[in-house]
């Protein structure tokens, strides 16, 4: 075991060994296996924005066998998508891939202000089709967000119980915040804590931008300093937000963008401390052979590049 | 056993053999021990206030471990924090801090006029990370109000019959109160009140204010001839609202203030009758030595200070 | 036993032996054993309307045992209270006075035009603490009431099954009714009735002012020539309404008054066929001996004043 | 996947994804990654047999750590243990070893005629140390025999729903068969075909030996001329009873013995189409690098030897 | 926390904070705090061999509280008695006392030859009464020993979840073993075994005798040189049967006998690894000074005997 996975693992000294395996093999998979770094395919758009937007740009991609095996061939620590699709692919895929099961997904054709996902898988799933983490979905800032934290309590309790690993995806959104506050700074570092205080062992926020939200936060910045310049700074204040470090947090790819911001944003990420990202549009809407060539190039950007010490 | 100790064990004569060591372990720990005073570290404000604003002012409190490590440096009586930051800790200080695991929780990038908390954790939860009491916290004057105290009874049966402690936040707030209100001392009263009759053993409130907020409240006060000139007048009404005393009261610090306005405040509190102190901001936004010296000295003022015969 | 606990018992024929000696208990208890009359003394003011008003009037009464050593000293049937004040007591008062469980209570820091209460002890509860009756208010009138009858109909189900005795409050209140109607005749005779329905075994409510509310309650009152001028008139109609008086009805004291106020009220009310008082402000905030024996000449009253035959 | 891996994974076609990764993990870790071959590592002697003649040979086999490190280094497929054995590893070697928790033992201080083993551990167990398979023993041949497959058909239902391989060791024993008949031909063919029949994904069996307990079974073979001389012909024989060799048997090499023979018994199960060995005592009993050397030399075997086409 | 303590903890690095920390206390309450070593004052002779065998030599012993104020007296670490008795004291002693809750007896009115405990208690009784660990007995090598193993499996599961430490009485007896066995050093080294196998955080055995029952144990015996002639060496390899001393074993001290024979026995035990002592009658069946003092004598020589290195 690498010492950098070891120190890793250390982190996570509060879950049983069924937890910490399905840690281990998630970082010591695919082509950043050692590392402790994570490139995670996710493909849930098909369910969140309707499969039109999704794969009209690539058709190869109304398959879901398309996705497992692109995250196979590009070396992917992981793919995550939900119930429906990784059933069609779990058997052939069994012991090869790891799944991340998303056991919460918002569709887009009701979309009220105050966001609340579907439960639309349980830990009996993840178990059945041998998935070796559960993904879940919370809105901080939604006026639902204690109906998803709750919900979340009970998965995490069953998880860690059957000895899964819990990812969570934390995306404030919701009459509590303005558009803008969703990616402001302060407040993708209080959704890494959120999610990190409600038990989860990985955390995907998405990339934190130069506002600051609340004047309070604001004042604490000035007061001790924080240099906010940079993605890589502000990424750095996102990840002391969940434990101080003491949590793999992830960086979401966003939308589609072209091949240099895709790499220069991974390159931040990994310089503000970032443990990798996950990456869905930017992957499956471009050819085959380009995906697995982007992926590749960040992969090797998560495994070369380090906050300076 | 100190007398003080056993007479305080004696109003929790309901209560079995289980609670009671609990109690008793709480009393019997730390920088106090057999006092009957109890000076608490808590530190949620990750979560209900966000990392940026709690820990940017000392950064190294965005690592669960510099509080756990605080409260043991300063001898505090026990340490109060949300279920994720505990497991961190928990199997580090097994035995050697005893932990109170808040057990629900508000974020406040959502913030309605009637907040009603999310449940975090459980009391299995809690017998899992070992921990001496489970928390909670009520929001008299809230329309959510009832929900808590119904959810509170669950946890409070189960807690009971797990021989586990229980500590009850009680802050009056929501659409029944005007904000000033929140602080008055016939409603902070009342509030002890409330979390004494829902089966708290230990009750936390605010330090209250001069404002009378009930005008019955005010008659009662003019009729009896109830003094409430000082706050330690007023956390004398307090302390009696919660069973004439046979509940044991702590008052919060509040925001961070500079350290002779705590001390005063400690002092004064003492004064009434207050069984001590919960203090968060005022210990962990200070550098570690002068946290542990206010610390000691706001126990100093616990032990020496009482109220006049 | 007296023939007239022996008749009123033979109204609870469907009731198992635990509900009937539970019923025999409460009716053979304090100064009025065997008159088949009832004074109770309820101390919930604490949780409905906050300490302060309640208690400092008379401020011993900020400790719970002041009650119960209260209504052992003025010979009441049983006493009523929460769950938090009747475990200070329930120990040291075992076996030696009948208690009745207030499992929901409302408290005053936040009042909506549609109250519910708060569920606050169980069936659970009062076996656990020994008491005789558990107690349950309904508020008739309220857009919330059907949550309210429903969750009485869990308590009562659980209670028969333990053998305990209910007592219900059933108080008109809520949206559906102006503030006046809550005491029309008809009113709380209907709100006896919906009681009676749902299984109490005993029902309280308040003295029956001489308003009619329903307009065809009021041409049935002048059909049928029911004489409505005094209390007594009035609270015959009360009884009646909870099946011919074949269900025990009390009637509650409501705030402090004068010794001769009181008097009369009952003088009225046993005259009327009311089975006796629950009177809880009048009694405890009254100094101790001027209580005690307001309380004996309460109930020297409901011993010798009947109904004309 | 390697083409036989694929195959062998077909055979187990009405298993869910789960139970099929941890197949596929099962066929993939280690020496023999790949080749459908498997060599397993067995410490249960300390229940089985006792500390003493198990670990004092070679005594740094009391440590648990021992045997985990040893099937590491070893490069073995799995490793299988009681479960108070595996809590000492399963941490250390999350992820890295594929442990089979052993959830039935018997010891040897109570030995009666009709031996039924005591159910140690649960698929709860399982999941919490991140087990790979669950192992469970049967005696055909016992008068308890139906207790142990009624039990071991609960856990597969369980291990099924939870995604665990099953692993049955299958040994005839009891008051049904002579002594001289537990190792008969046909005798281990019938164990192995129950396990089979009762759901078991991988079975152990012990080398047959030239005897044939049943008459009508002696019969058969002479009809079909099927030849019994060597172990190879005769493991040929329990292969096939295991649905014609679609589930996965191994053998275990009991008692330990020279090095040649250890091989040569190898080299025929492989031979006659066994898929491998479970080898305790020959392993563990041995200093650790002529251990090693041992399973080398016994994976060679297995990897290169085949059944003749 | 010193530094072996902190390595005995490592032990049981599969443990939750829960029990981790009921460890923890057993190891630092008392006159051994912190060395490692524990004396534990065990009374279940009132039950096992009846009060007047236990007590009559000592009659202050008929009272249940005489043997808590003894346990505190002298300082051991822990009290262990059946639920009956705990009960008695549990309330006086919250806090300042841990007790081990034996929740399996066996009376001696009816004796078998294949003897199984009565299960006299619950996980549930020892929260109530604020256990720290519960006990358990198993008498391997009866014919009931799996009835007993099974049990203890789910207060083992029950009890771990609750954050209780287990703690297992394993005595070798039954119709497997002639009475000479019981105390044959392979025997019980294999009792250990057993023990730790099943998940006993904590063992407690007989010395073990010159004897060797098992023929093929003596072997291994002589094949490994393994010194048996002093109870010093014979306990060495008891401890070696528990993961090589990574459990704790403690051995009885059995019937009362002279002064001198108790501190040999005692020196033996800690110079061969042993972690101490479980003492009942050799206590409480002395006067209460002499008592003190001799358990003062053994403390003295655990705390200061060691293995030479």
């Amino acid at each position: 075991m690498s010492g950098r996975i070891e120190e890793m693992l250390s982190w996570y000294e509060s879950e049983n060994p069924g937890v910490v395996a399905k840690l281990y093999r998630l970082l010591n998979t695919g082509r950043l296996a050692g590392t402790g770094k994570l490139v995670v395919l996710p493909v849930d758009q098909g369910f969140e924005h309707g499969p039109t937007r999704s794969f009209a740009p690539n058709p190869v991609g109304y398959d879901p066998h398309y996705h497992a095996q692109l995250a196979l061939d590009a070396g992917c620590n992981a793919y995550a998508a939900p119930i429906g699709q990784l059933r069609v692919v779990a058997r052939d895929y069994a012991g090869r891939l790891p799944l991340i099961l998303k056991a919460n997904n918002s569709d887009s054709l009701y979309t009220g202000t105050d966001p609340v996902p579907a439960v639309t898988a349980s830990v009996a799933d993840a178990l059945e089709i041998g998935a070796t983490a559960i993904g879940y979905t919370i809105y901080p800032g939604s006026a639902g967000r204690n109906e998803m934290y709750q919900e979340l309590r009970h998965i995490i309790a069953e998880a860690r119980a059957a000895g899964l690993a819990v990812v969570v995806w934390s995306y404030p959104r919701g009459s509590g915040l303005s558009s803008e506050s969703r990616t402001a700074v302060d407040v993708v570092a209080y959704a890494a804590q959120i999610a990190a205080q409600l038990g989860a062992h990985i955390i995907k926020v998405k990339p934190p931008g130069p506002r600051i939200d609340n004047s309070a936060a604001g004042d604490a910045f000035i007061k001790s300093g924080t240099p906010l310049d940079t993605l890589a700074d502000r990424v750095g204040e996102v990840v002391r937000g969940a434990f101080d470090g003491q949590r793999i947090v992830i960086f979401s790819g966003g939308p589609a963008k072209d091949t240099a911001a895709v790499l220069e944003e991974n390159r931040q990420t990994a310089l503000g401390g970032g443990f990798g990202t996950i990456m869905g549009r930017n992957s499956f809407q471009r050819p085959h052979d380009e995906a697995v060539e982007l992926l590749h190039a960040v992969m090797d950007i998560h495994a070369t590049t380090h906050p300076p010490v």
